[in-house]
C-alpha cells in the first residue's frame, strides 16, 4: 500500500496531517458531546444502595493488594493496613475523600493538539479496539497478532477521524519479543499516528519507557509532562477483591506523572462477581474506587476514570456474553454510579460474535446504545471486536466505523431554526407535491444525511442482480481500499531521531528484561 | 405441520392458551414499561418551535381533505371548510381542543383477555410486521404474499409471547381476490391468533366487515364494542397534507365505534416532506394532529394514537432509508411532541437491508433504540421486516423476536435488594475466589440471564469447527422448529360458527366490490 510518510504530500504541499485523506469522504474529526441526559436506569436511592454496599465492602472486608509500596501509600493516607497481610480496609471517609479529588473533566492530548480529546461531563471520545491477540480477515483469515496487522490497524485508526483515541494495542504483535514489544509498539504509535493513546501497565520498566517516550513525542519537559495528559493506561483489578503488583505499579507511576488511569474491573456475573446485576456492579464499584483512591493518594488531583466492564457469562460454557440486556443495564448502573463520583466514565463496544454477521452488528449496536445513554464519557474498543476480545478483525473495523458514524451523526443537535422548520418550502409544495426539486432541499441535500459505507440501499432485484452482496463482503472491500489512501501524519523529524535512539538504546540494554 | 385447532390438546386437556407451548422455552407474555424516562433529544423551547410550526401550517396552510364527510365533520366542528374547496383549516384553539379530549392511555382488548394490553403513559407493545407484499425464507426464497405464508406469520406471532399484538397482514395474500380478502384474513385473524389485531382502512364496507367480525369474535353487542377497543387501524396520512377518502372513512367509523385509529404521516425528509428533520417532523405533527383532532371531532375521547413514520431518503435512488440517525432523531422528537399532547405514540423496527447480514441487525437494533428510547407505546413491525417494508423473512422474524425479548429484558427493573446486592456472598467468595459454585449461584443461574435464540457465544474453534455457522442459517432452522411447534389458541365453538357464518354470507354477497 501506498504510504506517504513525507510531510510534503503528493500535491507537493505540506499536507496538514488533521485534514482527512482526500480520497476518504468521512465526518470531521470533533469532540462528541452527548447533548441529552444519561439515562437513569435505577433510581437515586437505589445507586446509593450499590455506593453504601460498596462502602461496606471497603471498610469491612477490603481487598488484597499485593504490592508492598501500594500498601504504603494506602496506609500512608489513613486506610487500614496491617503488617504481614495484603489485605486492605477502607474507611469510608477516606474513599469519600479521594472521590472528591477526582476532576470531573480532563484534556487528553494527543501529539497533534487538533486531536486533543475531553474526557467527562458529556463529552463522548470513541477508541480503536484493543488487546486482541489474533487478528484476522476474510481473505487471509484468522491469524495470530503480529507487526505488520498491528501497524495496518493503527493506519486505520489514524484515518478514520470517528476514531479519536488509538485506545491500545488493537492486535498483540506477539512476534516482537515481549522484552521490547513495548518499544516497537509505541514507536509505531507515535509514528503512524499522531492521536493519543494507551500505554500498558505491565511492570515499571514499560511504564517508565512509555512515559519517556511519549515525553518525547510531545516535546516536553518531565515536569511539564506532570501536568499534561498525553497518554493513559488500563488499570484491570483482579475481579474478585484483588489489586495485582503491575496494575498498582502503573496507578502509582502514572497518577504521579498526572497521566490518567482507567480503572476497570472484570465482573463477569457468575464467575468473578455474584450473579446478580447489583451485585456484580457492587463489587465493580467498590474496586473500581479502591484504584481511584489510590490514584488520588498519590496525587490528589491526578485526573482517573472509572471503567465498567460488566457482563453475564453464557452459563453453558461459562465464557463472557457481550452485547446483552444485562451487559446494557451494567452500562447504563455503572455511569448512574460515575456520575455520582463525578467521574469520568468508561465502556466498551464488545461482542462475543465469531464472525461479522447479524450478531455481531446487534451485539454491537445494544454495546453502543448501553454506552451512549448510559453515560460514557470514553468507549473503548469502538472498532474492530469479535471474539469476546479474541481477535481484531479488518472487517469489524469497518463495520463499528460505520456504527460509530451513525451514533456520531446522532449526537449531532438538531436545529429548529424557521429555516429548518421549512414552512416556506411546505407552503411552496402544497398538497400532495414534492419536495425534491425545492430549492429547500437542493441546497442540502448533499450533506442532508449521514452516508454508511455498508448500508446497501438498493431494492430487492437490482441487490440481487448484484450478486446478493452482504455487508462483510463490502467490509472487505472497503478496508483495502481505506487502507491503500492512509498517508502517515507529520512528526519533526528532531522528535523522530530522539525517539528512535532511545528505542535503539533501550533494545540495547535488553528492553524490560524477562525470564524468557 | 401439527396445527391442534381443539381446545384439548394432545396432553388431553384443556390447554390454556395463554401458556407457552411446553416446546418453547421463552419470556412470559407481559405488559412492558419504560421504567426510565424518555429522552429529550430537544429541549422543551424547540418542541414548542414545532408545534407552533404546526399550527400555523394548519391555520395558515391547512391541508387537503378529499373526504365529503369528514370536511362536513370538521366544518361542524369549527374548522375553516370553505364551499367547493378541499382545502380545510384549523384554527390553534380547535386543534388543542381537540388533543384536550384524547385519552392518555387506553385498553386493547384482545379475543383472550390474558393477551389485553396498556397503550399510552409509559408502556411499550411489540406488534408483528404488517403490510408486506412479498415474503421469503433462505430455503424457497422469495414470493408473492399468500394464504399459506399469511396464516404462518400469524402463527409464529402467536405463539411468540414478546408479540403482543399481531399488527396487520404481515404478508399481503394476492392469491385471495382484494373482494375478499379481508373476510379471510380477519378470520383467520380470529382462529389462528387471539392477541389484538389491527384491520385497514380500506373503505366503508371493509371496515365495517371488520368491525362486525371483531364483535364477534369478543361476543359483544355494538353498543358494548363502542366502549371496549378491541381492534385498531393504521391511517396513513398522503403526505404532504393530504388526507384521502378511505383513510377519512375509517378515522369516521372507527372514532364512532371506539376502536382506535393511528394515525401516521409517511413523511420521507426531501421527498414527501422538507429535507431537514425539523420540517419533515413539523409535517408530520400538522398532518397527525389533524387526523387526531378529527378523530376527537367525532367523538370526544376516542382512543387515538400519534404515529411517526418520518425517514431519511437515499440520495442516489430516493428509495427510503430505515434505521438511520435521521430515523433515529425523528423517532425522538416524534416522541416528544406525543408526549407533550398526552397522546400514545407509535413507532416502527424498520431496516433497508435486503437480507438477514449485519445491515439488518444494526438497522433493527438502532430503530428499537429510537423507539424505546424516544418513548413509544406502540412498536409496528416489530418481527419481519426487510427490504424497506417489500419483504416479511421468516428469518428475521426469528432475529427481531430474539432483539425484542432483548429489549424486554432490558425493561424489566433491576433490584438493588439486599440478596442482590450479594454483600453475604462476595465475603464468602473473597479475593481472588469464583462465584459459581456459591449457593448465591446456584440458586439463580438458571434464569439469570437472558438465553439468546440465535446468539452463538461458542469459542472460534468450536464455531468453526461446526462449520461456521451465521446467524441466518440459525434463524432458519429455529422458524420451521417453532412454527412445528404452534398450537391454535381455544376459540369458543359458538363464536366461531357466527363468524363462519358471517364470512360466508358476505363472500356470497361479493364481499366489498372491486373494478376488477
Amino acid at each position: 500500500m501506498a504510504n506517504d510518510q513525507s510531510p510534503r504530500g503528493r500535491r507537493g504541499r505540506r499536507r496538514d496531517s488533521a485534514m482527512p485523506s482526500p480520497a476518504l469522504a468521512q465526518p470531521p474529526f470533533r469532540q462528541l458531546k452527548r447533548s441529552y441526559p444519561a439515562t437513569s436506569l435505577i433510581s437515586d436511592d437505589q445507586v446509593e444502595h450499590i455506593h453504601q454496599a460498596s462502602l461496606n465492602l471497603l471498610s469491612e472486608t477490603g481487598l488484597d493488594v499485593l504490592h508492598e509500596g501500594a500498601r504504603a501509600v494506602m496506609k500512608k493516607a489513613g486506610a487500614d493496613v496491617r503488617d504481614g497481610e495484603e489485605r486492605v480496609r477502607f474507611d469510608p471517609d477516606l474513599i469519600n475523600n479521594c472521590i472528591a479529588t477526582v476532576p470531573s473533566e480532563f484534556t487528553l492530548h494527543a501529539r497533534n493538539a487538533r486531536h486533543n480529546v475531553t474526557m467527562g461531563g458529556n463529552n463522548v471520545v470513541f477508541n480503536m479496539m484493543a488487546s486482541a491477540p489474533n487478528c484476522s480477515d476474510t481473505d487471509r483469515g484468522r491469524r495470530a497478532g503480529n507487526q505488520e496487522d498491528y501497524r495496518n490497524f493503527l493506519r486505520l485508526a489514524q484515518m478514520h477521524n470517528v476514531l479519536h483515541v488509538t485506545g491500545g494495542y488493537p492486535v498483540e504483535p506477539v512476534d516482537i519479543h515481549a522484552s521490547i514489544r513495548h518499544l516497537d509498539c509505541i514507536q509505531d504509535y507515535i509514528t503512524l499516528t499522531d492521536k493519543a493513546y494507551c500505554i500498558y501497565s505491565l511492570g515499571e520498566e514499560r511504564v517508565a519507557d512509555a512515559i519517556e517516550m511519549t515525553r518525547i513525542a510531545h516535546g516536553l519537559t518531565h515536569d511539564q509532562m506532570r501536568d499534561r495528559a498525553c497518554m493513559f493506561s488500563i488499570i484491570n483489578t483482579n475481579s474478585p477483591l484483588q489489586l495485582d503488583i503491575p496494575m498498582m505499579q502503573g496507578v502509582m507511576a502514572l497518577s504521579e506523572m498526572g497521566q490518567p488511569v482507567v480503572i476497570t474491573p472484570f465482573t463477569l456475573a457468575g464467575a468473578m462477581a455474584p450473579i446478580t446485576i447489583a451485585g456484580a456492579v457492587t463489587l465493580q464499584n467498590a474496586e473500581a474506587l479502591a484504584g481511584v483512591a489510590l490514584s488520588q493518594m498519590v496525587r490528589p488531583g491526578a485526573p482517573v476514570m472509572y471503567g465498567g466492564f460488566t457482563s453475564n457469562v453464557d452459563m453453558k460454557t461459562g465464557s463472557p456474553a457481550f452485547g446483552t440486556p444485562e451487559y446494557m443495564k451494567a452500562q447504563h448502573i455503572g455511569g448512574q454510579l460515575a456520575r455520582r463520583y463525578g467521574i469520568p466514565y468508561r465502556s466498551s463496544n464488545v461482542c462475543a460474535a465469531n464472525t461479522v454477521d447479524a450478531q455481531a452488528a446487534y451485539e454491537a449496536v445494544f454495546s453502543l446504545w448501553g454506552a451512549i445513554n448510559g453515560g460514557a464519557n470514553m468507549l473503548m474498543h469502538g472498532a474492530g471486536w469479535l471474539e469476546g476480545g479474541l481477535c481484531c478483525s479488518y472487517e469489524k473495523v469497518i463495520l463499528d466505523i460505520d456504527l460509530l458514524q451513525m451514533v456520531s451523526e446522532f449526537l449531532q443537535p438538531v436545529s429548529t431554526s424557521p429555516d429548518d422548520l421549512a414552512l416556506e418550502a411546505i407552503n411552496e409544495v402544497g398538497p400532495a407535491g414534492h419536495f425534491f426539486g425545492t430549492d429547500h432541499t437542493q441546497a442540502r441535500y448533499r450533506d442532508a444525511f449521514y452516508s454508511p459505507i455498508l448500508s446497501d440501499w438498493r431494492n430487492f432485484e437490482n441487490w440481487e442482480e448484484a450478486g446478493s452482496p452482504i455487508a462483510i463482503e463490502k467490509a472487505n472491500a472497503e478496508w483495502k481500499t481505506r487502507l491503500g489512501a492512509y498517508e502517515a501524519p507529520a512528526l519533526d523529524p528532531a522528535i523522530r531521531e530522539e525517539l528512535d535512539a532511545f528505542v535503539t538504546k533501550r533494545k540495547a540494554e535488553g528492553g524490560a528484561a524477562t525470564d524468557f
